[in-house]
Formats: structure tokens, sequence, C-alpha cells
């Protein structure tokens, strides 16, 4: 169930059973030669609302900009400051909240928001700590990789060149979802280097082309298919795990 | 051509052409008894992206929440706080500037946007007139049913029981976009009250059903077509006529 | 009433029989080469002090300083960034409602205003949005203009040449209230150009001595008080009507 | 010479003779039960625009609203919060330095902001100091009492009864310009308690009227007409001094 | 006792017989040239740590950054901008209130700080006044020298060459902890010049080596340990006399 | 060389020598029945300043309170909002850099402050990056327990009930290096329960003592002593490291 295409009346019945939400969270920036500038945001949307064709979970909007500071010398990239990310992530949480919402479960489709991310909870969290109250709500991230299998799975598909930005397997499941959209690019080395990440100029320094460790050319479509069947199963399991915990 | 499915280069070569850039913004509101939660946003990202379609613009991912806390007393509202929204609006526009855009064009669905953008962008002019400088890029807020033709046409779609909010327009856009996601329901008065805006609790006490002055039953996905076809066509003038603009 | 040439319990005593307070609020800004910096502030300032004398409002301290970025560039200007007019329109009106108020009527001079203090409004209706609780408290804007009758008066009295900054009515307001500070000075072209607002530096670059579309010379002491009867005659009804008004 | 009945072709003239700028700045507050709530900035006020007329200084708007958090249990208080104030008195620095003030003098009327200004002064001086660059501008906060002389004669004038707050030297400065709001009431003690100073509720508890320490009955228009000579005179020469400060 | 060295087993038994907490607050900055670096944040915790020997007070750990941004043209300056500290204040005091502290005591080094831990209490008295309820806990900033009869010992140690920065007295008490840490330096004038305070440019411009009217090479250990021995005894007079405060 | 302990002159010459600086970094927070307060800002500054006696690295001043908000409840806790975190993090870092330094090595104590700590990082950087300029340092967060060899160490010494807070060779590091401090108390069960980390009355109710998954009675000084002569070699050779890259 799409929260955006429902209208709020749909979402009333919705928390009569359930008080889970499932928010894809990314980030819009450079994803090397051949990968989308919308790859981090897209992944886990696509996951997310193949998800929900199989099970009765509630996806609201994708929060589609992050913490993506480093790659602002490659244009198309949008990025937060983390401060204000925290504050976004903060009034979407409130919101939901508010609504009765008690479990929030962000699906994360970029590690530079993992830390902000974590930050923004604990911000949350604060509030009801120092007023001396329980928060009514808990959130809980998670990397659409780390959900069960998906990383072993991309291990096998990918055993040389996955790397840790610009990846084959976050590219072959935007190629699976918008095949329109398949680019292709020479470059240079197969497997890009890899290092620190630091501010925009130190990173374009670093990665001419934006890849870190990976080598995009090894995405299919077909193996994004896999990913992402794999991945829809796993949420189901893993927001249900999460929507029946109790203290 | 869509920003995020687009790669950093193809972004580079655009810049060659244009310094002018498409931001569809709205607001995932509750759109009353059968307006989908979404509408504020869908409607500019459906517009322009059937605009991208028949000119050279370059339209970038939806920013998909705004400044709607009055309509949080109804679930699946989604609101930032001006402030954030303004922090929010001010780091997109510097990122885009620093890739290179010299024009900033925001496509809004949400009339309770209009003041809070305004502000962000006099904020962000502000940190160039204190520093005694140019600032670089210019922003432009453009109402989608402002469009050239747009309100006339919808004036004539629907000359009794448009209103302000959940209108029969709006969800003409959205029913054709959508249609696998038009609504239903039975809603009495058939023409909604009107009056000011202001807490939730006062908006939901006096707008029992979330519409403002709106008989949304008008719609239908054909006048929804005519109106995207409209807007279309007039978004692409309006963003030449920014693109050509100079001092 | 004055507020601030009153004792707090003489102001106890006020709030016994009204809930509502006038306050006057501008900008300190350029007003092209006849205007006084203090025009925005003092316009409304000056009616509302009028208005007080003849019904029995409560006309709070002027809140002078505004959203006037685009006049840093001519000296004398002194504005506040948006975020900070928002903050401390908060506090204004947090104190004003702990005293008891709940009906805060903002009497506005300048255009520039509107938006951030709309936005401003918003961001304090979003606090108990989100909490969940009534606000307790209305907030109002008005620009002085658009009083009943206002417009329609200043349009008669200039047909042509009245133009959006440094306008001869604003102009006339001043000069009926201090005479001794009526200036005179040669201008050129008769009528300023117009065009859009955005940082200072293109502000002074597109209107050299600050008009927008105006020709202040047509300005009188005479008109200025035909002026200031009307606007404090409907200023004591407007604020009578707010008051009066519950949900 | 006031700034607010000026021109900026006026201002840009006197910046080619001073750098100086004069800024009087108080507290919108209760001030007993005798007490005008726009004592404090109508002390500095006072005295600024006496001075004006004897000495080539400019003297801007009036900063009328401070740190008053303590005062608002008692209706007609408005107070900033010190973040809030310490915005806003950047924001008006920044303004004036912007146009070529190199030399901000603020005339203090209120004893509660004299923290929060310095610290203002501090965090704009900051700004400078992490980037490595002059700041280009000096700050200087005085308050009228210590002006010169001025204290001293209020001592000779009130022996006893003088107090911190709602004192007579503060009430005869505004019974001297405001002959026509002298107001009167029975209070005792005689001589109001004194104490600390923390949030409003403990405040109303302490002191039941408004009072600390004073007996403000012994103020008359005379006294107070007596030390506006006196503080206007001093005043110029300390302005006089501030600006012919060199490093 | 230090809070630190304890178990939160401990600090609730001490709860039990005091509410009371001892802050030691200074600064990590330049002080002359054989001045330490944590002279301003070693000298209240060296007072406080001795005095907790002799007495039942709870120390708690030094925050021992404070505004300093004046002297960052000196290497191995840390400031933190005023906004900043209150910040950091406003969480440190409301973690202890949390906890049942009701008297935040803190014990200053630095004058440099006064203003702004000031405005930081107000900021969080405000939050108490705007709510309307009581704060719960009341601050008390208290400056080493300014502990009953410091002052006058100092002035007796040192008639001549005190001054206000770099003292003998600060120095001689950080000589008496740290004797393995007395540093010497060859330095001219005898006395430093005194002046302002405002950017770090500025600072550096007028005050060569970092002293402020001051002779530091007057500093010994014995004159630091009668510092200390006094501080530390009127300190705990000082605290109990702020413990027993009520209403 | 402890930076505290130095006077500006000789970090002036140390900056001759290298560019590194190690803060010791960590939080203020309640470690069970037998933990110290302040373990995880002792364990980072014990280690450190055992390193520096044998390698020629600058150690600053500890900064001791960090992201703690869910051990409140337990007295003695003091903790700054991420946001807060955040900031000051940033101006330590400022002023570091502009005394220029250009490696920001971090020591950490404290898991709950790694994701805060690294967005404050980038923060920094993104200040840079939205300016298109060089950040001009380079910020490196290492916890002590992922120093070279330490975990190996800790597992070898505490093969069960180790936990993640508590633990015995945090508590071990406290032991060996505050002797006269060391605790004991009655606890159950042995090894505390693990779980999910929340607001902090979640906490406490999950965490009875304040203990995770850890049996501090393993803890005894000798070990402490091993863990801290490793951690110092480590950390030598890490910041060596550090201070040798280059881009
Ligand atoms: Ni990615
Ligand atoms: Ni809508
Ligand atoms: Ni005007
Ligand atoms: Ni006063
Ligand atoms: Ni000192
Ligand atoms: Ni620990």
């Amino acid at each position: 169930m799409l929260l955006h295409l429902s209208t709020w009346a749909e979402i009333e019945s919705f928390l009569a059973r359930s008080k889970t939400v499932v928010i894809p969270i990314g980030s819009n920036e450079q994803h090397g030669p051949t990968g989308l500038l919308g790859t981090d945001w897209l992944c886990p949307e696509i996951i997310a609302h193949e998800a929900q064709k199989d099970g009765d979970i509630l996806v609201g909007p994708t929060f589609n900009i992050g913490m993506a500071q480093h790659h602002l010398d490659f244009p198309g990239t949008i990025a937060l400051r983390p401060s204000t990310f925290m504050l976004a992530i903060g009034d979407w949480c409130r919101s939901l909240a508010h609504a009765g919402f008690t479990k929030l479960y962000f699906l994360n489709g970029h590690g530079g928001n993992v830390a902000t991310i974590e930050a923004a909870f604990s911000e949350l969290y604060a509030e009801a700590s120092y007023a001396g109250r329980d928060r009514g709500f808990a959130c809980k991230l998670k990397n659409w990789w780390d959900l069960a299998g998906v990383t072993a799975l991309a291990n096998q598909q990918f055993p040389v060149g996955h790397g840790s930005h610009a990846t084959p397997s976050e590219i072959a499941v935007t190629q699976w979802a918008y095949p329109d959209s398949i680019k292709s690019a020479n470059y240079a080395p197969q497997i890009a280097p890899t290092g620190p990440i630091r501010e925009a100029h130190d990173f374009r320094a670093r990665y001419a082309d934006g890849r870190m460790g990976s080598d995009p050319g090894l995405a299919t479509p077909e193996k994004g298919g896999e990913l992402v069947k794999l991945a829809a199963r796993s949420l189901l399991e893993d927001v249900a795990a999460f929507g029946a915990e109790t203290r």
C-alpha cells in the first residue's frame, strides 16, 4: 500500500491494523560514469514498492535527498547538510508519530546517510529523554543491502569489483526497474580506487569518475531483478518483526 | 530529461546548453475524502514529467514534503516546519547552483508552500546581500495553476465547486496519471466550507473531511488530461522565458 | 491606548474587556530619493496611533525592522534575515499570548514582509499542531493599504505613478505625520522601472535610485491625511471583526 | 539627525563625515505599578533624540524589545529569548556595517540586556576571528545611567529608594518626555524588596508589584529633565570619543 | 566528591542529602608567554577539587572550553561561539536538573565567559517563563576570584602588575598545582598594555604576547597555594549558602 | 605533550614539526553499578596521556560530554543533544584548524558518540563543499578499542561477559588509572541483557542497573594496565600514519 496514492481515510483504516510505516530514504548523487543520479533513492523505493505488492505494509513517499556533500563537485548531486537532514527527518517522524504510527522503518539506500540518520533518531529520542517521558515511537534504520541474504547474493553475483560506491548491485537494481535508462561508458581503471571520504574537492581529486572500488559494468537487469525479489521478501519479514517488537 | 535518470556526465552536457533546472515541489497531505495524500507533489511532477517529453528541459527530483502543519490531524500528512523547509530548500538551491545552474525554477503544487518558499528564496538572497556580492543564481516559484491558461481552463471545467483545497482540478490531474487509484466516497455538504487556516486542531474542527470550498467529485481523468497538456505546454514557455532572462 | 505608555496593571484591565492587540510592523529601508528610511514602519504606526484615539483598541510597540535584504546596498537600510525575523515574531507572539491575548493583529507597512510573516505564523501554529493541542491564539496580517477603501482612494489620488516601492501614497502618509521631514530631489525617469526582486546587488543595478514603478513627487501631506483618516477608521472595523471572530 | 526621518542619500552624505551610528536599545516590560511598559526603550530614545538636537550624531531606530523573560508574568511585557535577541542584534549590525558604519554604539536602557548584548557582540566578532580576518567594525554598549555624571546625579536626586528596577530615575525621564502619561498608584512597602532574578514565576513570587528595591513615587518630571539634559551632553562626548578611537 | 569518579548509585545517594552540584567552567586559551593554555579551566578545577576534600560537595566534570574567540590568533586556543556555548550549557543544565539537582553552581575561571553564561542561564529560564511554569532549578555563576577574600588576597600579593589576562594570581594557582609545568620567558614591557577586546586580529595587534595589563612573572607556587586554600574554603561557604537558599 | 599544560608559544613550535593534534573524546554517563560516570572520557584521556609520554604527539584537552541521552534516567549522566554536540565539535575543529592543525584525530571512548561525530565531520566538510574550496584539514575518529590489537586483547582477557556498555575492559582501564576509585556492588544477572537503544525511559526499563551485556566484575587494574599499554603504543602508530597521510 502506497501512502501517497491513498486517502487519509485509508490511512486511518490501516492504522487500525498496523502502526508501522516504511520510508524509503536515499540520496540524489553522482554514481559514476553509468549510474543514475537517483540510484540511492530509487533502490529502496523500488524494493519497498515491490514488497508492498506482496504484503500488507504501508510505504510512504521517498525521502530522496540525503547526506551527499562529498559528491557535490559532480553535477546533478543535491545534498542536505547533516544538520538540515536531521531537522527534516525529525519533522517526518513527528508527523508520522502524530498520526499514530509507533514504528518508523527507514529503508536506506545510501551508506553516507547512516551516521546522520542515526544522529537524527538520537535527537528525537533526546527530546523525550530530557523531558522525562516515553518517546511513543521507535525508529529503525535498515540499509537495503543489509536485508537478510542480500549482501550474500551480491557477493555471489559480483565476487570482484563490487566496491562501495556506484556498485554493480545498486546499478543492477535500477537497470531492472528502469530498463530504458541503462547507460554505458568507457572508464578506466576497471576497478576504481578506494580511500577516505572528505570534502567534495578532495573526493573528486581521489575518484575522478565518481566510482569507489567498483566496476559497475558488471551490472545486468537480471541480477538486479534477483536482488529486488530477495530484498523485497526480506523486507516484509524485517518489517513484520519490527512491528511485532514490544519492549 | 529527468535528472535522477541521468548520469552526472549527462548533466554536465546539459549545462553546456542550459543553466535552468525545474524542481517539482509540493506537499504530502490529506486531500479530502477522495484525494490522494500525494496530490500536491504528484501534480507538478506529472506536469513537469509530461513537459520534458516535448521540450529540452531538465526536471529534478520532486521535493515532496512541504508546509502542511495545518493538515496534521489527518493521518498520512507529513509536514516540515517552515524553518526546516527553508533550510532544505536552501541546501537544494546551493547544491544546484554549485553545479552551475543559474536559474532555479520551482513548479509548486501547494498553496500553503508559497509564503515559506518565498521566504526561503529571500534567505538565500540575503546571504549574498549581507556579503555584498552577486548571488549568482535566481529562483522562481510558479504554482502549476498559475501557468498560462490553466486557471482559466479549470474555471471553465469547474464553474462551481472548485474551492481551494482538494479541488476537482488537482484531483483530476492525479486521476489522469494514476487511473488505478481513483477513489470515491460519500461526503456532505456537496461543497465544503471555507475560512481561515490556523493550527491542525482548528483546521480539523472547521473542515471535517479536509476539503475547503471544493466538490472533488467533479473531477474526471479526461479533464485532468486536458489540464496536464495545457500546463505542460505553458511550462515549457515559462521555463524558456525564465532561462532567457538577463538582468 | 498605547501599550508602551501604559502600566502592566492597565493592560491587565484592558485584557478584562478585550483579548486583541495591534502591532504595527514594517521595515527600515531606503524609499527612493525622497522617501524616509522609516516609511514602512512609520505608516502603520501613524495609522494605528491615529485609530486608537477614536476607538478602544490597544496598540503595541512598533516592530520596526523587517525583511529588507534587497535594499541593503542603499545606506540606512536595516534588515533581518527571514529566519531571524521569524524567530523574533515568534517571541513577540508567545509573549503576548502568555499575557492572555488571543488575537494578535499585525498591521503591516512593507510588502516584502508578507511571506516571512506568514511563514512565522505557520511556524507558531506548527508548534501546536505537532503537539496535538490548540494554539490558543490566532494571528492576522493586514497590510495598511488593504484596509477597506484604502487602495481605492490611493488609486483615485494617484491614477498613474503609484508603483510598488517608494509609492506616493506611503510617502504622503509620512508627510502628513512628519511635515518637518518632507524631502525633495530631482530624479529621472519620472516613473521608475519595475521588475523582479532578488539580492541587493541585483536590486541596485535595476533600480538606481531605489524606486520601483513610482513617482513619489505626487505625494502631498493632504493626500496623506486623507489616507490616514480612512485607514484608521477601517482599522477599527477590521480589528473589531477579528476580535469578535470565533471558530 | 534621525536615521528613520532621513533618506538614504542623506545617510550617504553623513557617512562621508562620520562612520558612527547610535542605536537606542531597551526592553518593553513591566515597570512596577506606575512605570510605563516602554520605560527601558523610551529612556535611551529620549536621551539620544535630545542629544542629536545639539550635536551632529546619527540616531537609528530604537531596538525596543530585549531580554525580559523574567517579567513575562506581568501583562504587556514582550521578550526575546537571548538566542533570538543575539540573532537580531547581529542582523542590525551586519546591515549597518554593510552600509559603511564602523562604530556601532548601543545606548542601552535595560540592565537585563547587558549580558546578551555583549554575547551578541562576541558572536559577531567570532565570525571574523574564525575566518582570520578583520571584523571591520567595533561595537560599544553603554547604559544611559553609566554616561558621565548620570548615576552621581541620580544618587543625589534619590539618596534612598532608587533600587534597580522601576527606579525613580528612569520613571522621571519618561515623566519629563511623556507628561500626559504620568501614572500614580498605591503600593507597599514603600521600598520594594531585592533579590535574584530567575524565571518569570519566581520573579512574580518575589516581587509582587514588579519593583525591585525602588520607590518610584520619588520621580518628578523636573528631575527627569535634569537627567536627560546631562545624559544627552555626556552621550555626545562619549560618542565622539568612540568615533575618534583607532586601534 | 568527584562526580566522574563516582557511580550513578553514589550520585543517587548524594542527591538524598543535597541537590547542589558544582561545575568548574573555564576556557582553553593563550595565557601570555608563560601561562598555560589550560589556565582558565584548571584554576576552578583545582579549587573545586581541593574544596571537595574538606567538605561534602559534589564536583562535576570540568567544562573546559568557553568564549575565547578573541584569543584565536594564538595557537592552542580552542573557542566556542557564544551561541554554541549557550546550547552546551543548556544541555549540561537540563541533564543535571533531570537527575534531580536544583542548584547548579558554576565556578568560573574566565572573565570572557561571564556574559555568555549569564545569557545561557536566561535562555534556560526563558523556556519556563514562556511556558508559564516553574523552572525547577536555579543557576549561579561565581568567578573564583570573586569568592570571599580572594581578590583582596591577590591585591595584597600583587599590588602592581596584576592586570586582567594572564594574571600572576591565576598563573600562581596553576604553578602550585602543576609544579612540573612552570614556564619562564622573556617579555617586555614588564606590564602589558590594556584596552578593549574585539575580534582575534584586533586582539593580537593590541596585545602582542597575549597578556593584558599583567606581569605574570610575579607568580609563585606558594602564592598560588595561598589563593587555592582561601578560595576552596570560601567556595564551601558559598556553595552551602546557595544550597540553603529558598525563594 | 599536553596542550593545556603548554604555552601558546610551545604550540607554535610544535606546529613547526607536526600539524596533528589528538583530542580524547567521550561521554559522562552511567556505567552500571560499579563503573565510573567518567569512564568513557577517562579511557581515551588515560590512553592518550600515556602515549604522549613515549612519543612526540600533542594531546588536547578532553572533550568530556557526548551523546548520552539514553542514559539520562541514571543520575550523574550529562548529555549533549546531537545537534549541540555537532556544533561544539565544529567549533573545536575550526579553532584548531585556524591555528594551523591539518589533521584532527579524535580518540573516542563512547560508542554512542560515533554517529554524531561522523555527522559533525560531514557538516564541517560540507561547508567547504558548498563553497567549492578545500577544507584544509582532515578529521579522523578512532575508538580506543579499535586501535590495533586492543579488541583482540580484550576478547582474550574477557572471553565471556564483555558486552557493550559498562564493559570489563573499559572499567579495567579506569581501575588501573584510578585505583582509589575502584567500586564494588552486587548485581544480577551476572551478565546483563542486550537490546536496542532508544530514549532514556525505554533504556532504564530494559537495563535496570545500566549495564548492557556485560559483567564488569571481571575487570582488574592489571588487565586495565595491559590494555592501556597496548592502546597507547597503537595510538602512536595510528597517529603517525594519519599525520603522514597525503591525498
Ligand atoms: Ni549508491
Ligand atoms: Ni492540493
Ligand atoms: Ni514602503
Ligand atoms: Ni527599567
Ligand atoms: Ni585567565
Ligand atoms: Ni563506556
